[in-house]
């Protein structure tokens, strides 16, 4: 058990009353005014960005730079099933030092973590702000996309930025994401000509031509790896024609792949080389080539420097654990805050997270926000 | 038209008795016990054999060698959508000089046209023989299969054998089969691993696997034909896959394949090379491979010479066209008849085969009974 500090907020009250509000996406339920009337309690100015019906909230406190800016979301994934719940996923029960509900990893817990660190500090020399969003876990359109445009816009400046998602893998702090690879899907479509598999001269087989051109977009290597990430990599994630006539050569056969790729690629330069396979494959065969194609993200890489050293050098001294700068796993609003500043995620272990009974050991929250308050105190250190 | 010897039978009026009997596979209708009156009448000894529900008939005018044997069937497909005949698709109706109805060119007309031409002859050096099943539009699987097994374990000598499917293209006597290619159908089912496709390591894809067997199996040239016969070919029917999910590897992948092949090759020469690409990329892959492999004829060829010439020239000699002697077009019960003896195959125009209005001019009825007289006559000169 930590001490809590003196006219310090405790966060594992402040995640339990987050909690309490079940804001599944796009539904707020009171959570952004919750947070909101935290952060004016300490201090901070708060602008509510309201886009479509999605709440959204930048604070900040200070006009200084450097500005560090600490991101997240107050949206959860549904409950799923509630009888497999070992109690309400709203309610925030404590059972045996262990939290559970939904939204305790992911990542109401993390934003309490933060806000309790931050409630350690008067002042700082420079400025702390707040991106928090509640549209992470849907469609993410109305959310910290728009939020970094206004921002953009605005010529606000934003130095750089932790994201509280739950990074760490097995025991709090061992792992932090320093990037993350894209993605892009692309539905292929080849239209041929139907006919007799008797007399093949007078159709045009769609099939063959997709296998082609599967076996040559499957068959490039497409890098061997870029700094910290894994090379690129593709999947052919189906392949369809549905002819359940064995005498009959089909007009259509669709397929479709996933990318996902280092940043030794971009959605762009991967849907260019893909519409021209397809095409060179149109001329040689005289069939008709369709492809949608669809970027879910871009890569990006926060390089190793004085930024991710600080963070690295707050959880072993807090945590005593090595942190391993990742870059593996899905996308995260991380994607778009890249566009402002570095961007490094650092959080709880995520193992429940979008699962039945998401729960944090109690001690993980009061450990957080001791090494989150170590990290401010750092980068103010080596930043301002 | 044509004057019918004396004493002898109309083709016509057959062909329209045998229609009269709806005699969709697997119903006979007494079109079998039409026949066999009418053979019986004519001097023939009928042998009837019932295989499961379905009537055949072996009948057999003589007993000396050679032994030329006419191959039909009295069975024809469903007449399909009513409100498109002229008339009654069983009724037979004549109406400027063309006969209407199922069956009337495949091949009732045979049929008939042959019994005719029989009916000229009170005899002839050798034997006259007729196979007829009931079962050539269905499964094909209790009907000149079994009887020609019958045939060969009681020690039936059959010659020569003349199918009567309705062979012609554009005008009476432009083509007869001298052949026909074989047909395998494979269907291979790949079992890989499911998984997500951000953690490829974790599963094991089974598209790429199939689309590398099939781009195998499709990029060989099987041969570059044989005599008469195009080079095999083989066509990709299906892939399917199914997952519409566009983050998962899928469990599983199956396509389908035909072959349309020369005598190059055997059905199980075929089949062992495919199950050999698929252990070879199953070995690789690591993937599991399933191998259904149906083999719906073997390839064959009765060669150019005396029978073939003998046919040709009544052709020649009887409708004044060169005959095509040809291989192409789909399978037929001559794929059964090939292991007993030579077999050729020749009658009426196809054109309206399987169709509604399925229709052949009167004329041709009995210009087809001069031709099959010409050729019994030309036959028994050449091989008595």
């Amino acid at each position: 058990m930590t001490n809590i500090p003196e006219n310090t907020l405790d966060p594992v009250e402040l995640t339990k009353a987050l909690i309490n509000h079940p804001s599944v996406t796009p539904v707020d339920a009171g959570a952004m005014d919750r947070v909101q009337q935290t952060l004016e309690s300490l201090g901070f100015a708060c602008e509510r960005l309201k886009f479509g019906e999605i709440e959204n909230l930048y604070a900040r406190r200070g006009t200084a730079s450097p500005n560090l800016c600490f991101a997240g979301h107050t949206d959860v994934v549904p409950e799923g099933a509630l009888d497999g719940w070992r109690s309400d996923p709203f309610a925030a029960t404590i059972e045996n030092g262990v939290l559970t509900g939904r939204g305790a990893v992911d990542m109401k817990g993390g934003i309490a973590a933060w806000i309790a660190a931050v409630s350690r500090f008067e002042q700082v020399p420079g400025s702390l702000s707040f991106l928090i969003t509640g549209d992470e876990e849907g469609e993410a359109l109305d959310g910290t996309k728009k939020v970094v445009e206004h921002l953009r816009q605005t010529g606000e400046v934003i130095d750089h930025c932790i994201v509280g998602e739950p990074t760490s893998s097995a025991v709090l702090g061992d792992m932090i994401k320093v990037g993350r690879r894209g993605s892009i899907n692309a539905t292929i479509t080849v239209t041929g000509k139907q006919g007799h598999v008797a007399y093949p001269q007078r159709a045009l087989n769609p099939i063959p031509v997709l296998v082609a051109i599967m076996a040559e977009l499957d068959g490039r290597v497409l890098d061997e790896g870029y700094e910290r990430f894994l090379p690129s990599n593709l999947e052919i994630t189906t392949f369809d024609v549905a002819n359940k006539t064995t005498n009959l050569i089909p007009q259509t056969a669709t397929g479709r792949i996933n990318i996902r790729f280092n940043p030794t690629h971009s959605g762009a330069s991967l849907q260019a080389w893909i519409e021209e396979v397809c095409a060179r494959q149109a001329e040689r065969s005289g069939a008709a080539i369709e492809v949608k194609a669809a970027i879910s993200g871009e890569a990006f890489l926060t390089e190793a420097g004085p930024f991710v050293d600080v963070i690295q050098d707050a959880i072993r001294d807090v945590l005593k654990v090595e942190a391993d700068p990742s870059t593996t796993g899905g996308t995260s609003d991380a994607r778009f805050i890249r566009a402002l500043c570095p961007v490094v995620e650092f959080g709880l272990v995520g193992q429940t997270m979008h699962q039945v009974n998401e729960a944090t050991p109690v001690q993980d929250l009061y450990d957080l926000t001791d090494a989150y308050a170590a990290l401010i105190a750092k980068y103010f250190k080596v930043f301002a």
